[in-house]
């Protein structure tokens, strides 16, 4: 019998056009002076200027110099224009890098320090920011509900993730409408993501009733919707269910954490420049396979697998291949620039992140190794 | 596409044992001066003292003078003593009655008034009471992680449920082990009523996805586990699984609300004196089977009930019955005491909570006669 620790204490608001009722969430609040903090494609395309218009003076400053990879010198600059403004409330209007971003920000600007002596674990994480509304504009990374945000320290080249039960957001706005505007591209790579968390968290050692029941809500979701949300971006059936399996997959990973295919993720994005969700898929369908065909877990996934409509995890495994074969993303080593045994050497090397750990079957670097050369 | 509005505070802490890591969540929270709000069974049995001891000092004020169905005076000499001895938190170790008094109690006593003006909703509950850890000694309610409470006042016969964000518990510490000496007709009341929970959420109005999983959950594990913890009542595994069960119809239930097997079960207790679960369960197969046999949920209710190992929903309420039978709770109409044609009159007429009307099928008392009417 299995102890659990369960919790999600972000409210999740859902729906096609729930944007327009951010202005009665402020009113019903009270709250004001706020920073919206957005990003620059959200000011052009004018939703960031509608918004703040309809705040009624409720938002008063605007952020968004953030790098795709926010840094460290990202939150340090918002919670600057926090501090300077006395800013009572923010609002976060973007993928997951700028409600990463955001998400640090708003603590880092209740204190007197820089976010450097924070993500060094210099100091502690102790007390709450200020309040945070999230409204993401893609289906991916879930930050709207999780503790965790990854930054990167340019000087000493470190990106990482920083996490703490102060990082939650005050609300979760999902407005499934924001993420029509995404290129395909955007879709397939945030949508393999939003698999990656449902497959990981159910396989994770960390598991637990409740993150199993939405993991594979989430699973099942991203392979009814995530192809038509790909072939068709104004599908808007697919795109609330694609925001939903995000939101989902989200409750699981943040008690669950990662395991093996995202530990793997990091040099291949590091090193070899393939974007997150592109890089967690790459060894999703072999670690999948290699948890199913190996104790402890063989029977849950083959019964996840067929409750599906596989007929067993290998199948499972194999439809992930064909779903990215279908939306250009890579599936072999050559592909992703992994050209000698030297960089296969590194890379397996590279892999070995914390969360490597919670994979339920122990990785070595040979059987790793191995499992890479696979990968034709 | 449907909106929804997904929300539950509560961290849930569970697992066997669990009541032994108590000193230590008080310790780590800080909390001080508090007052353990129980039953008079948990004291004889000693579990309310040991919480005492062990909370070094931390607990200081104890009050039991709670009735079954905790009525506005229990709330209040509740509110009383914790704000003579001027109490900064609270636990709740009983019931759902125990759980259900503590947490009024906890925002009354920040109050200057009485119950009463809340529950006759002269006041609105507007702000948060003391801190609440909530530890559940049966499996049923849910109470740990719920908004509301249900109480009565007994001048002027009013037995209604409060409900407020501001009741939700802080902390929710779920221990199998509690449940363990109720005795066999008690996990029988409350695991049908955890049964009542799970299936009114889910095809209640106001179901959305999330609490479609957790009511499906919920469910499947009341039909594999009930009767062997009401057989078996040291079977922990069975209890465990009760436990579980209990909390996880309690996240649907919160925010979808029951429907017309709670509501038929309120004249049932009221007037004709059969326990709440009990009550519950009486015309639950009856709604079930009404519910997929008609529009908008059939099909639906059918595919649910063949997740769950049933050939349909029909044979998925029969095995309601036959559950009930075996654990000694009526099914007829003549069992519970309505034998004459004006007994069922006035229980139909009196059937009609404002839940009524967050069943899918609309009932109309001729429909609810009718179907009161196959109980024989």
């Amino acid at each position: 019998m299995e102890n659990f620790f369960y919790v999600q204490p972000v409210p999740v608001d859902f729906g096609v056009g729930k944007l327009n009722t951010l202005p009665d969430i402020l009113k019903d609040s009270n709250l004001k002076n706020g920073i919206l903090i957005s990003a620059p494609s959200m000011i052009r395309n004018g939703i960031a200027q509608k918004i703040i218009d309809q705040s009624e003076g409720r938002i008063t400053t605007l952020f968004s110099d953030i790098q795709p990879n926010p840094t460290i010198h990202n939150t340090d600059a918002c919670a600057d224009m926090i501090r300077k403004y006395q800013c009572e409330f923010a609002i976060a209007l973007g993928g997951g890098s700028i409600i990463d971003c955001a998400k640090v920000a708003c603590f880092v600007a209740k204190t007197p320090y820089p976010t450097a002596d924070f993500f060094s674990r210099k100091r502690p994480v102790n007390k709450p920011g200020i309040p945070l509304i999230a409204i993401p504009t893609t289906s991916g990374t879930a930050s709207e509900i999780t503790t965790v945000s990854v930054l990167t320290d340019t000087e000493n080249d470190i990106k990482a993730p920083i996490g703490s039960d102060y990082f939650y957001p005050t609300y979760a706005l999902v407005d499934p409408e924001l993420t029509v505007t995404c290129p395909p591209s955007v879709t397939a790579i945030s949508g393999i993501d939003v698999l990656a968390h449902a497959l990981e968290a159910y396989y994770g050692k960390k598991h637990q009733p409740l993150t199993d029941l939405a993991a594979e809500r989430a699973a099942s979701l991203v392979f009814e919707y995530l192809l038509t949300a790909y072939h068709e971006p104004d599908n808007l059936e697919a795109r609330a269910k694609m925001s939903e399996a995000s939101v989902t997959a989200g409750m699981a990973f943040n008690l669950t954490q990662t395991a093996a295919a995202h530990a793997c993720s990091y040099p291949l994005t590091q090193d070899f420049d393939i974007p997150h969700g592109e890089a967690c898929a790459f060894t999703l369908p072999s670690f999948w396979k290699l948890n199913s065909q190996s104790e402890p877990e063989t029977e849950r996934l083959h019964a996840f697998s067929q409750r599906l409509g596989f007929k067993d995890a290998e199948e499972l495994a194999d439809r992930i291949d064909e779903m990215k074969k279908e939306m250009g993303l890579r599936t072999t080593l050559e592909e992703i620039g992994v050209k000698t045994e030297a960089d296969l050497d590194q890379l397996v090397a590279n892999s070995f992140a914390p969360n490597m750990a919670n994979n339920p079957v122990t990785v070595t670097k040979e059987s790793l190794k191995a499992l890479y050369s696979e990968l034709k």
